[in-house]
Order: structure tokens, then C-alpha cells, then sequence
């Protein structure tokens, strides 16, 4: 397979993909707040009225509570994956630059979640592009894993670790299914499951 | 305690950790201008015109420069804290997202305060986050200083730190108070406090 | 000619210019997604009104994923060719410069070619902006390679990259021209166009 | 003088100043691409409509395209003069802030000279704003060459850099007097400016 071959040239350098992912991952957090509209007052010294607006912003707050959450603990994973690498090849560049297209279009469905709150499909919208990052994550770990893991930490890594994975991206769809009934249990879902695996499951210490 | 044991364990790269860190701080106080909006005008060549709705951005103004000095300082102190740690581990990467999460808010409530800057729960309201933000800083100093301290620098801390560092919260808090009876108090509040410890009280001179 | 000579002196440090480039980069392909802006809806609860908005965004999305995917590409390129160089000099910054204001300038084409998907003035105009993207990248690339190029690779370099190269711009002004016949034909073209050349033509294995 | 004299105090680290302060310089650069707001169209087909838009865009362009060299001058020189210092304190991390603060600013006046670039006070304002800019760029500077040069540079500095750069402020301001007069003349004032000394007068081929 010559074409699929080169993919897997190519020594690059982690540190640059690492400082064009940790800007991705820091732009995602940062626009985020964007969303959170200053609202507008008939009386703009009324405390009463700006009291009752910013009850009214309270799912867009929590839409971005969430989301924050997600992706920080997202940059938290990614950080503890590139460490098992020992260098990139094309193929781990452009499963990455997949994932953090992703990770970037993550500012568009919680903007809408935060608007329609109690729109089943904007609330589902918000699980299935949870699960599909999920998915493109777990695929840039399995690669590391398989084709660029350091010589030094084989053998030490969980066999089970990616059916593990697969918790992530069933319980996100399982929000996104919840929404079609209650929006209520999908905002809990989605708030609950980031709990889970806080921790990366196995860490080998590495320091480098 | 098995669950909150796990979050002392590993001990990741704090170069990542700075280089998110460093990206939020730098986009949020970036973005803070995005809230200063040109003017609409109907003479668009009336430099009279101009001249009036530019004073009228005044308390914009002031929002932008009151909340860019403060994120500036909480940046430096950042910078000053991240310092005294030999590494990073779980609870400290999540104890300094949340403080992250904490200071990309921050354009929401500059916002409000610059929209309505006589309205006293706009004016307070953004000295609460601040207050917010200053104790999240404290948590994340008081954890690095009790479980990650750099062994060359045991004793040389100031025991009365976190003591000190209570000033930050309550300053805001007062302004939050006095928001309610006066904003131009409030505002003479929020521009005073970050120039009191300007400069981190303790330094130990540490080149890495 | 002194004053071009002043160009060619001064031996910048790498990383400030990586860690630049780096930024606008992320900040780049990050803000693509603020123009999906959320659609508008009657009725806030119904599903099925959300989902014809969305497909209304259909051109959107996909001028948001061609986007991504071009800078994405441009970033690994831009990765490979300052891989080349044993130091920077002013012409090199200014050329990179120049560059990156044109990668700064795609969220414009793309929000553009996503709003009038089928006026052929919009099409055209991205992939017009593409072939200049592409063509100072070019030039980047070469003086690189006449001037900066480290010692050890000497000889090592295609001396037919350029003229390969220039497949890149020509694909580009092909879609452009063919956005005034349809502007269907035009989106195909610049979805295939990245998929030639994903992985650069030569690379010598570098690692630093 | 107890107050002043901790400021002198302190040996931060540059690389983390370096990386907030690209990080800054770099979102203000693609920030201001967010100006070029996409036209609206009656006929969504017309390329005619869409052409004779896009040339009323023309200001918009060409104050974006001012803007973006200014900005990456600027970058390039702070990179030189960070290359002059041995370590950072805390008075030249305020300076630094302080002028990040008015870097951070510059999209206002961009996106106000863009709207109304007939209007005197906005045309003026712009230049105004870069004259301050340049200011604090050279107390920046100044601080620097006086209290935290290197050793091995002492004596190789040109001590007639600071009148030279003098003439930086006062170019602005020469463009924001005209512009009162012919604002098309300070646009070319604008544009011919970053061109005079486009390379650092001095620079001694530090590589670090």
C-alpha cells in the first residue's frame, strides 16, 4: 500500500503539534464565554430586571459549564496520550488535526444548546458531537498505542483500555437518546458522565 | 480514600500545563476589546458626532482597562505560583482548569459592567466573579504550596500567605457591597485593588 | 544593494516564530465555527424546524470543513518547511508575515463562500485567496531552500518542488474559474484539492 | 525608595512572558480578519451586487492590511529587544503588560478607521493610538537597554536609538494632524510608515 505507506513516514516534531493543539484547546474555552450575550434592559439601572435576564441565561451558563468541562478534560487526555508517543508521523498529524476539528466545532452546538434548551434535537445535536470527538479520540489513541507507543512503556498499557473507552462516547449517545424524552435527564447526563475517568485510568509517572 | 487518592497521582509536564494556562489568560484578555463595538453614526464624516458617542463609551473603556490590569496580575501571580511546583499532578491540573474556567468569564461580566455601569447588580455582580476568581487563585496556591512545594523552597514560605491573600476577595467583596449604594465608588474599588500587591509579596528569585 | 542586504541579516530565533505562527494557526482554523452562527426558530421546542435550519447551514459546514482541512495542511507544510531552516532572518519573518496574513484573511472567503454558496463571485473568490495563500507559501518555501537551508540537507531537495508546486495554486484558479460555470463543480474541486500532497512530496526524517 | 525598588526585584522567566505576549500579538492579528463582516445581498446570485459590495469593503481592507504589518512589525521588534535581556523583573513585566494592553486595543481604532474613513476623528484617533503604542514600545525598550541588559552586549548598543525611534510616535502623529486636512493623505502616511525601518537598526546576531 505505497499511498497509505507514507502516512506512516515522517518523524515530526510533538512539541509544535502540541503548541498548535494546546492553542486549539485554549481558543475552544475562551469563545465559548462569547455566547453569553449581554442581555438587553428597558431600564438599564433596573437590578430587578437584569436579575430576571440573567435567571433567563441560566441554561446558556450551564451549556457552557459543561462544555468547559468536556473539553478541559479532553486537553487533560490528549496531554497524557502525546506523552506515550515517541514521536508523530502524518498519519497521527491528521488524526489529530481531525479530532481538534471537532474539538473547534464544539462552541456551535453548545451555543445552541444553551439557546434551545428544551429542543430535543439541539439537546441530542449536543450528544452526538460529544460521542463523535469521543470516537475521534479513541481513534488517535489507538494509533499511538499501536504504531508510535515508546519502546519503554510496551506491554505496561491496559489491553482493555479501549472497550473501556467506549463508555465515553455510549454514554454521551445515551444523553443524546434521554433528550428525545426529558432535556432535564440529557443536561444531567451530560454533566455527570465528565466525572467519570476524570483520572486518565493508567499513568505511568512519565516526566519528561 | 481511593477516588480522591487517584487525583494526587502522576506527575505531568508542567510546560503543557503553562502553554493552555498562557493561551487563556492571552485570548481573554484579547477578547476583552471585542466588547468595545464602533459606534453607529448617522453622519458617518462628523467628527463631533464621533467625539460624543466615543464619550459615551467611557465606562466601556474603563470596564476593558479595570479587568486587562486584572487578569495581567493574575497572570504574573500564576506565573509566580506555577513556580514553586516540582510537577503537576491530577488535582492540581483540575483545580487550575476550574480557575481557568473562572477567568475566561471574565469578558461576561466586563461586558455587563460596561453596558450598564450605573445598574448596582451589573457593578456587583462583577466583583463577585472577581472574588470568585481570587479564591479559586488561592486554592490552587494553597494546594501547590502544601503538596507540590519544590523541597529547596520548604521554609521559605510565608506562613501568613493565604491569611494575606484573603485581602484580594474582600476587597472585591466590598466593592460588590458598595456597588449598591455607589458604582462610581465601586469603580474607584475594582481600578484601586490590583495595585495593591502588584508585585507577589514573597519572591525567591527562581530562574528555570 | 544594501538595502536588501539588511534583509538577509540577523539570525532570528526559531521558536518565537513557530510559537507565533503556531498561534495564528489555532486562532485561525478555531474562529471558522463562529460563523455558524445559531439559526433563528419560531418555535424553540420544535425539532423538526431546527433540523430544516440546519440543513439550510448545509453550505456552511462545508465551507467551514474545506477551510479547516486547507489550513490544517498549510500548518503541517509551514511544520516541514521552518524544519528546513538552520536560523531565520528578516526576509524569512517578513515573508512568513505576509503569509500568515493571508491565512488570517480565510475566515473572510470561507463565511463569504458559506453565505452565497452559489454566487460564482463568492466561490471564485475563495479559491482565488487559496492560490494566493498557496503562492506565498511558495515563496516562503523557497528562500528557504536557497538561502536558510541547513548544511546537511544540501543536494537532499527535489529540484522540481517548486514546479510541482505550483499544482497547488493552478487546482485552485481551475476552481475559481469553474465557480462561474457551477459552483457545484467548484466545491468539489476544493474539497479534492487537499487530498493531493497531504503528506509533503520529500521529508528527511528530522527530528529536533 | 521601598515601593519602586521591588519592582527591580524578581528574575522571572522570559519564555513564559515571550509565550503570553505571541499569544497576544498573535489573536490581535487574526482578530481583526472579524471586521470584514460578509456583505448582505438582495440577490444572493448577483456577482455584480456582490462586486460592487465588496469594493465598499475597500477601506475596511485596506485599514485591516495597515493594521496587520503595524502589528507584526511591532512583534518582530519586541522579539529583538526580549533577545536584549538577560532575565525579566517585575517592573518590565508592567511595562510589557501595559503595552500588550494598547496592542490589544488596536482593533478598536482598525475597525473604526474602516467604518468611517472619511471621518477625521476616527482617521486621527488611529494614528493616535499608534503614536501611544510606540511610546510605551520604547519605555519597554528603554527599561530593558538600562536596567536588564546583557553583559556581553553592554557598549554595542546605539546610544542614539531612542531619539531614532522618536521618530516612530511622531510619523503617527504627523498622520493623525493630516487627517484632519485629507484623510487619503494619512492613510499613505499609515501605509509608508512600517516600512522605514523594517529591520531593527542594530541587531547583533544574538541566537539563543
Amino acid at each position: 500500500m505505497p499511498f497509505f505507506g507514507r502516512f506512516s513516514r515522517g518523524e515530526l516534531r510533538l512539541h509544535r503539534i502540541e503548541a498548535f493543539s494546546d492553542g486549539v484547546f485554549a481558543i475552544v474555552v475562551t469563545l465559548l464565554v462569547l455566547e453569553l450575550a449581554v442581555p438587553l434592559l428597558k431600564d438599564h439601572d433596573s437590578a430587578s430586571e437584569l436579575a430576571h435576564q440573567l435567571r433567563e441565561l441560566l441554561p446558556k451558563f450551564l451549556s457552557w459549564l459543561i462544555s468547559f468541562i468536556i473539553v478541559c478534560k479532553f486537553w487533560l487526555n490528549h496531554h497524557h496520550i502525546l506523552g506515550l508517543a515517541r514521536h508523530a508521523n502524518y498519519a497521527m498529524v491528521w488524526l489529530n488535526s481531525i479530532f481538534l476539528m471537532s474539538q473547534s466545532f464544539v462552541p456551535f452546538p453548545t451555543a445552541m444548546m444553551g439557546e434551545f434548551p428544551t429542543n430535543p434535537l439541539a439537546v441530542s445535536f449536543f450528544g452526538v458531537v460529544m460521542a463523535i470527538n469521543t470516537l475521534l479520540f479513541i481513534a488517535l489513541h489507538l494509533y499511538i498505542m499501536r504504531r508510535l507507543l515508546k519502546p519503554e512503556l510496551e506491554g505496561g498499557q491496559d489491553p482493555h483500555i479501549v472497550a473501556k473507552s467506549m463508555v465515553g462516547p455510549l454514554s454521551y449517545l445515551l444523553g443524546a437518546a434521554v433528550a428525545w424524552v426529558s432535556s432535564h435527564a440529557a443536561f444531567v447526563i451530560y454533566m455527570l458522565k465528565p466525572l467519570f475517568f476524570i483520572v486518565p485510568p493508567k499513568w505511568h509517572g512519565i516526566r519528561e
